[in-house]
């Protein structure tokens, strides 16, 4: 089975989440994503601390998406230099694994 | 010491988070269980794009209680095939580590 | 480049989350504190099963700054066992770890 990871993505609002998500998503490139719809942020940028508001999208997702999730990112979301931390999942419910796998059509793949 | 880990737990809404978190806590198979009450979720299902809400459920916990937590959920949880994935904690306030240990009983293990 | 990690830690409220978050950025122990304002908690504490409002802050740092965001969360913390999980991010977009350093003053370490 290829391995799992939690990729933790803030975005500018929760619109811009869902809309990252969704085509994650739809690019088989997630099994599934959640959306904390409402953070705040506290962050340097260019000299001036910014307090702001943004959103949070995790993404449940295995190795050989990582790439294609980069892309995506870059391509819709709104900032210049996203942050997309990917964190590994060291066990995952075996059932739950199975199931990934399948709906991002996983089978094929070496360790799949 | 046992490992520490962070379990990420998405579950149909705040009320089953609840149940489950307090079976866990009360089972001493977490230390602490934290609820974020409302998100939103995105997947396929059956051939469907699902969107909708649910909670999240973040455990903290130790190596030896990953097989209960499982179980534990399984018997809870209203999902046939509940997201279960267990993040490991590399380093963890070492008052905050030895706490865990005296309050999941876990003082007894090789290790701990 | 320094490796980088998700630090979790939960406070009391919010306004804890904010004021911890805000020193993390200030001293340069942070590049980006994330706070998720409304958590609930379940715990046990003193023989007691707790169940409570807590806010949860989550810290985007590099390996160096670990230390130092320790003893700022205990400086800082009305705890006196704060939680200070740290998990290892295994893959961060490029530019934005460069940012990271960047933004952090990490240029000059060993690595970074």
């Amino acid at each position: 089975m290829a391995p799992a990871y939690l990729v933790y993505i803030t975005t500018a609002d929760e619109e811009q989440a869902r809309r990252i998500g969704r085509a994650l998503v739809e690019r088989k490139l997630a099994a599934c994503v959640n959306i904390v719809p409402s953070i705040r942020s506290i962050y340097w940028w260019q000299g001036q601390m910014v307090d702001e508001g943004e959103a949070l999208l995790l993404v449940k997702t295995l190795e050989g998406a990582l790439d294609g999730i980069e892309q995506t990112v870059q391509e819709l979301h709104s900032y210049t230099v996203p942050a997309i931390s990917a964190v590994p999942v060291e066990r995952l419910h075996g059932p739950y694994l199975r199931w990934m796998h399948e709906v991002m059509g996983f089978h094929d793949l070496p360790g799949a």
